[in-house]
Parts: C-alpha cells; structure tokens; sequence
C-alpha cells in the first residue's frame, strides 16, 4: 500500500470569497509531513471545520502576496501560539512577507512561544525549497501581477520491497536486506552474484503534486514539467473571458487544461475561479473537451496524485 | 413605527475561531446608517452569509488590535476595492493600525480607488467619534491587556411628532409645522401662546446600543454609563474561572451582568466566548442570576435596542 499523499482543499475562489468559497489553501499530508499552500483568510477555520490539525504543519507555502493568498497567516500563527504550539514553523514565500507577519504579530501583542522561520523564494527559476528523506518541494516561477511561484511536491522514490520468497529460496542472510533495499546486487562468499532484481520488487512509483496558481497560461513551463501525476492549476475564467484572463494575468480553464496535456499530467484538478461562476459546469467543459481527466477541486475533499477523491 | 437599529452579530469567538464561531464583528443598521464594529477573520465572508452588503458600511470601529478583532479588515477593504466601492471608508480604531492596513494593502498591490480615512482613538476618557444628525458613537476606554475602548452607539432624540387633529382645531399654518417638530411654542398672530405640547407628541426615545468588549470587569464604568437599552458585554468565562478571567483582562457572565445591572440596562447580549464551551447554558445561567434579562448572542441573528431578535 502507498504511504498517505492527500491533498485536502480548503478554498477554491479567486480574489474574493464567495457564500460557498474560501480563498486559496491547501493542506498536504506526504509520508508523516503536514504542509500548507496558500493561506487565505479563513484558512484557520477551514482546517478546524475539516478536522484537520494545524499543529502539525511545519511549512507554509505562500505563492504570492495578493491578500487571497496569505490573509489568514496572521490569524493561524497567533491561534497556533495560543494553542501552545511549540515546534518550528517555516514560511515559504516572497521575502517581504517577513515585514508583514513581524509587524502584525508585534501590533496584535503576540510573542511567538516557538521558532518562525522564513525561506524567501524568488521567481528566476525552478528551485528546491524544502527537502527531506521522503519528499522535497520546488518552486516555480509563474506570471502574474506581481512576483508569484508555484509549488510541486514530489514523493522521493521509495526504495524497493524484498521478494521474501527469492530471498528464502537462495538463503540470503538478514544483514543483507538493507542493502538490497537500496538496489546492490548480493554476492556469495563463493564470489558468484545473485541480481537485485531477483531478489526485490520495485518500490512505489515516486508520486508528485503541483500547485500552478496565479498565473497566465504559460505553455513553455508545462513543456518543462515532467511525471506530474495530479496538476491543481488556476481556471479563473471561462473561454469568453480569455482576453479578461490575459489582462489580469489569469488562465482560462481551457488553457489549464492544455497544460496539464503537455505537461503529461495524469489528472487536473480545476480551481481559483472567479466568483462570478456560481456554478463551475462551463469550466470542467471546456477542460475536458482539451484534457478528459479534467475535475472540480471542491473545497473539504481530498485528492491524491494517481488516485480519486478520498 | 421606530426606525431601524439593528445589530447583527457576525462572530462570538474569543481569540481563536472554533466550529461553530467566528471572531468579533457586528453590523449594525441605524437610520440609514451602516456600520461594523471590530472586523476578525472572516468578517467579509460572513457579511456574504448573512446577507449584508459591505459596500454600505462608511466606518468601521475597531476596539483594540489583538488579532481576533482586526485581522479580516485587509481582505474587507481589498474585497471592497475589486467590488468597484468609491465612498470614503473611515477606519476608527488604535493609531497603530493604519500603519498596519498601509503595509499590507501595498505588499498586496491594492491601490484604493477609494478614499481611506483613520480616525485614531484613545483611552484616556469617553469620546465622540461620530456624528450625523440621527445618531452619534462615543468611544469608551477599557482595561484589557493592551489598550481597548468599547462604542455607545446612540440615537440622537427624534423630532416630536405633528398632533394634526390639534393642529387643524387651531387652524395652524403649515408653515409652522417644521418649528412645532423641533420642540417650538406657537404664538397667534394677537400674541396668544399655544403650548408644544398641546399641539405634538413626544418623539420615540432615543435607543443606545453599547458594545463592551474585551474588558477587565469595570464596575465603575457602569456607573457612568446610563440610558443603555442594548449591552453587548463580553463574557469569556464562567464565574469558575474569574481568577483566569482577570489574569487575562477578561469578564465572567456573572461580571457582565452585574455591570448590565448597575448601569440599568435594558438587555443584556452575552459574547466573546471562550473557545472551551461549547456549550453557553453555563453562562446564561449565570448572568441570569444576576440580570434576568441576560440572552446569548448568536451568530447570524439580529437585535434591537427595545426590542426582541429579529
């Protein structure tokens, strides 16, 4: 079985919330890590109404600064302060948003009782922003207004599973097993070589997330982008309104879904849509008419690269 | 009939939102016009809701800047910017805060096609902080952990009204009418007087609405405040904890009571609640017990000073 990679969506509106929108957020569970993306206003609460713990988070993501995507960062570093938490919190994100967090937190007489780390990112390439045992995390630069990245997620690839049977069979001792875990090939005392693949299975494919959002439709970054299995990408507005899309440095849902084709994606999840769309049928139907394995991304549920909603 | 002076209550949270609450803010209705007091997290999504436009609001009065009351006001003033809003807002609340609103309205690249006025307050005494010929609001100084004020909000008297039966049995000029309404003597032209009185009644009352959060139990404060039909007084914790409650320059249910009590009002609206009850029966109890006339604020509902929920 997969270890956990879910993605859980708490917003999905564009600019301005809706009655049955929050602005952009994201939380990630990938192999025993908590990550968010994006935190606009209300972020907080939607982890609450999810059941999701935002004491578990160590990094924050924050694609740019349009209050959309980072008004509730105040909110949920004060409320994380006043819950007791006690571990390291990481901020991913433009360098200014270090004054902004320091001199609310200051003005709202809150002492932070743990570390905040801020990671600035920049927008000249494709860099690695957070990096573990089990996945690591880029940025990518978009075009929008102002400076703003998007993010993919990657699992790191797993190591392979012992082929119990073919081990017992060519009495293979225990103290080799690590090893074989990480690929060598096992040699007799005799000398003689017995393959790693006849004695493992492969491990898990490696799966992979990216958050593109906000940006114009940039088809020379999905030429770029390579094994993305679940592609989340900003589908503010419908065809009619592409000239609207180009001149806010949006993307219609169709262009999403060109990207996700050229980028070879292996499911699109459509999102940040303009409130103007209280229903979102016209933007899954003209992403699927480029991109079959177009959907909705609806705020509570959950998604998982190379599988269905959980 | 009165004319409108409704609150609605957007949000009962103390500090930290929970499930089923959202932190401070209030809209209130009054004479034509529209007013929020405190703004947290949320504030915008919530007037959405509840059906309440927030391009009628013209000031917005924020009691102290611990995040739970200010931090929705950024995305309600850049929501209202995207919305094409062009009246003047006016922003009364601490100094500081303008230097906050400035900084993140400019990190997200909002320019204001609107003019933004802050109007500082202070806690040295009780002060008017706006006024229109129907009503005015006085900024009240409390004692929390950094410096607070509540708001009176109050109809101005009304004009008496035209006794037109009397009027017509005294063959009184209509030109007259505007002079008799404002509280005027009629005098014949031989001389004679006919008393005011004999020719209007009384114009309605003049309501008060007063919002009294967060605070440090003030029984001295009660004392000067007289004629408060409406007090929303917070009530953070239950008479249990009023150790923690003055640790924290917080009131008990009982504390908001008794200053209900002292100060006569009218009707006494219990908010502000700590994020461990989830349940309030404890609390209204307790405020009963001391000022029967005590009820729980609840989220979405609408009250009148003089009157019932709407």
């Amino acid at each position: 079985m997969n270890n956990p990679f879910d993605i859980t969506i708490l917003g999905t509106s564009s600019a301005t919330p809706t009655r049955s929108r929050h602005p952009s957020s994201q939380y990630i569970k990938l192999d025993g890590h908590h990550l968010l993306i994006d935190c606009g206003e209300g972020t907080q609460r939607q982890l609450l109404r999810h059941g999701l713990r935002a004491g578990r988070i160590s990094h924050i993501f924050i694609s740019h600064l349009h209050g959309d995507h980072f008004f509730g960062l105040p909110g949920l570093i004060s409320t994380l302060n006043l819950n007791g938490h006690r571990e390291a919190l990481h901020i991913v994100g433009p360098a200014a948003l270090q004054e902004a967090i320091e001199l609310l937190l200051r003005l709202s007489d809150v002492t932070l009782a743990f570390p905040l780390h801020f990671i600035p990112t920049q927008t000249d390439g494709i860099e690695m922003v957070y990096e573990t045992a089990e996945c690591k995390v880029e940025s990518v630069p978009l075009q929008h207004r102002i400076p703003c990245t998007g993010f993919i997620v990657r699992e790191k690839t797993a190591a392979r599973k012992l082929n119990r049977e073919a081990c017992n069979e060519h009495d293979i001792p225990y103290q080799a097993y690590e090893s074989l875990l990480q690929g060598a090939d096992f040699y007799r005392s005799d000398g003689t070589l017995i393959a790693n693949a006849a004695l493992t299975f492969p491990g898990r494919k490696a799966r992979s997330y990216a958050y593109i959002s906000d940006t114009l439709y940039l088809p020379e970054l999905s030429k770029q982008l390579r094994d993305i299995d679940l592609l989340y990408h900003e589908s503010t507005f419908d065809s009619s309104r592409s000239q609207r899309a180009a001149e806010t440095f949006h993307s219609t849902a169709a262009q999403a879904a060109a990207f996700a084709r050229d980028c070879g994606a292996g499911q699109l999840l459509l999102g940040h849509f303009s409130a103007r769309y209280r229903e979102t049928d016209i933007l899954l139907e003209e992403a699927c008419a480029v991109f079959p394995n177009s959907r909705i991304a609806e705020e509570g549920m959950t998604y998982s690269p190379g599988g269905s909603a959980v």
